[in-house]
């Protein structure tokens, strides 16, 4: 057993040793294993993309009892999230928050074994980029929930980008940045792609201590949190990803994972996970909606089966834009909060919806790869783009946090607006045409399965 | 002399005559001769545009002192008002504030003459629509700022309007809207035209009673408001406008002028101008900078020695765009909460603003008509559109309060946003080229008087 310090740093020069957030209260075996299947089943994904058939499989459907979980899905919590959530950016807004926040004091307390160790390192080397967080620390602390979710996140990133860069035949340009308070992310870009006209996949890992600023907004969200001295430490992670195809029959995607955790003054750890994918298309296909919704309720019916009814609605009221009356896309899903029935449980949901990222979207970018389209498709698709952009810098949690936040990576937060973007005074699509078909989705939502 | 109900609606159906909320102090005749003036010097204006020498003369500068215009220019209050002051779309700020008011019980008692309608009404047929306000109503109440601030903006859209249909060629689209609450707008565009890829001109003329929401925000620009029985009757009134040329080498320009009036529940009326207008180049024009900075310093020093140059930084720092580090544009003047040295001075200077919007802009739209211009510089200025929606945006507290008010007119409100816009990742012009410049000047603003 070894005693590492993750990081220690106070202002008398002291060395703090702390137990991590987040005890892991199960066997070491078990989180081999469950550790061991995650990376089986994601290099699978990974190395035969194109192949396999990418609608999941609902292979088995495991219910529950809603416990806390109903009360996220309630209105007063949900409404309260939803004020504060990030989406497109929540990740940028992770490491926004990230300069309202002091250095931490966090270290942890883990035994490693070195096979243990070598399988680690050898999942890092499929990803974009080493991940955030140092390889050997990863290992010495790998039960650890940051760990589990920050090797997820890099996996997702690069699960994503490979499909995508396989179908536009194209590179990401990779960014890796650090956050001088802790932390730092991986930017991957790929623009004036073949298909992509912008896409875009960040992962970040931010962590320090929480301001009385920052406490204050969480406490706004129905998070109780109390400090001691007025630190809070956390930490904080997420993928998150939007996607503007170049043909107008393309749709546009966005996900987004992300995993907190913050220690209270009297040792209380609070952890929840949040997150969603949602499609925004140009013009209404009923089977491609089919397919995307039916994947995310498949991945979500595996958990809980009021999963998709709770967080498909919650989609449809946090991507709307109300100046227009209008949702931003078709939706998908989107929750935040989600503290029950236990970490384990939480994790095992997101790492699904992760997992159905690149079968819910690809399928749909291969099948219209060469659809044909006029010049006013292409400028219906501009406008459409304009609503993207208003949702994006007036109404997106993460995006409007981040924004505010002195000294975080902008690029990162912006990512998500789109290459080119359209306003034109009063268009209004004429009765009957595809385009007013669109917008009469967008003003009310459908159900797709 | 005769009475004249303005506007009279309560839920007893009861009608209650009021004093309109600024009585005039002076005598008819200054009025006249002051509207008189006034009037000529705009048609002159307006009929021979493009031939006069648009650099406004100071033919008299005239000095005050500060008084409580000088308050306007010190740190709380200032810094308050940019708190609520809209900008690029303040009007449609007041159109927003709109719904949260109630219906307004307004009436006026004032004398007429034959001679005077006809001169109002005249006048009115020079106009883009007929005004805001029934010609009548104008004519009864003609002594009164509500009237002359209304003539004023309808006169600064037409004689801009024309003046920017004189270089293009292209026709406004006129659209006259009515708020239901009390009041409306008229929202000329000019779209997809020879020299201006998207030019609006709006006018906004509101009614009604302050909410305490709609108060609270008041309060919390230092403006103390109370209220009888929870209503506070306002009026207020601007005009508009931003213009996003095609070519690059011709700058965006933006000015807004706007008049309030409150009524407290005591009786004690509360009036206010705001305004400004400022320039947003794509490449640094030394010459053009000083032209137009030069032009609207001489219509502040007609009336304060020292407007320019607090108005000038105002500008700077209202117009910045925090997670950037840059200004919008080049500045030129901002204003807000000018309540001093007396109605009729303040008036008088924004007049002088406004009748300076021609002739600070036009000459700079002529010098560079035929400039020839590459695809990069046209991929540059994409660029910094897409900071300029940024700013409005995110920024703009007229277009955030217009957004997150119900019922506003949205197309008249994001009337300000560019035609097309460009947001490509870590976008960084190389140092010594021409962008280069434009940002160190964006990011560190000049003198340029």
């Amino acid at each position: 057993m070894a005693t590492i310090v993750l990081y220690s740093i106070n202002r008398t020069a002291q060395t703090t040793v702390r137990q991590c957030l987040i005890p892991y209260s199960k066997g070491t075996s078990r989180v081999d294993s469950h550790l061991s299947v995650f990376l089986k089943t994601s290099v699978r994904r990974l190395t035969s993309l194109p192949r396999v058939r990418w609608v999941p499989k609902a292979t088995g459907v495991r219910f529950m009892s809603l416990g806390t979980a109903g009360r996220t899905s309630s209105g007063r919590t949900r409404r309260g999230a939803v004020l504060v959530a990030g989406a497109a950016a929540a990740v940028a807004g992770f490491v926004a928050s990230a300069t309202h926040f002091q250095r931490a004091e966090m270290a942890s307390v883990i035994p490693k074994t070195e096979e243990e160790d070598t399988e680690i390192a050898e999942k890092c080397k499929t990803f974009m980029s080493p991940p955030c967080t140092d390889v050997k620390v990863l290992q010495q602390r790998k039960e650890e929930m940051c760990t589990r979710m920050e090797m997820l996140i890099m996996e997702t990133q690069a699960e994503f980008c490979r499909a995508l860069e396989e179908v536009d035949g194209g590179k990401f340009k990779v960014d890796r940045w650090e956050r001088k308070e802790g932390g730092g992310g991986i930017s991957c870009v790929l623009q004036d792609g073949k298909v992509f006209e912008k896409a875009g996949v960040n992962v970040s890992v931010v962590f320090g201590n929480l301001t009385e600023e920052a406490a204050k907004q969480m406490r706004s969200r129905g998070k109780v949190l109390k400090g001691k001295d007025g630190k809070l430490p956390f930490c904080a992670m997420g993928v998150s990803s939007v996607i503007h195809p170049t043909n107008p029959h393309i749709p546009t995607v966005h996900f987004n994972y992300r995993y907190f955790e913050i220690e209270e003054g009297d040792g209380t750890k609070q952890w929840w996970f949040g997150g969603g994918t949602d499609l925004t298309p140009t013009y209404v296909n009923k089977e491609d909606g089919a397919h995307f919704h039916n994947s995310l309720k498949e991945a979500c019916d595996k958990h809980h089966p009021q999963y998709y009814p709770d967080f498909k609605k919650w989609c449809d009221r946090y991507f709307y834009i109300p100046h227009r009356g209008e949702t931003r896309g078709i939706g998908g899903i989107f929750f935040d909060d989600l503290d029950s029935p236990s970490q384990e449980e939480a994790f095992s949901f997101v790492k699904s919806c992760a997992h159905t990222v690149v079968p819910c979207y690809l399928p749909i970018v291969q099948k219209h790869l060469n659809d044909p389209f006029s010049p006013e498709e292409k400028d219906w698709q501009q406008v459409r783009r304009g609503r993207y952009v208003e949702f994006n810098l007036v109404y997106d949690r993460g995006v409007k946090f981040g924004l505010a936040t002195p000294g975080s990576r902008i690029e990162s937060i912006l990512m998500s607006l789109p290459l080119t973007a359209k306003w034109e005074y009063m268009h209004e699509p004429p009765k009957g045409t595809l385009e007013a078909d669109m917008l009469e989705v967008l003003r009310n939502p459908e159900e797709w399965v």
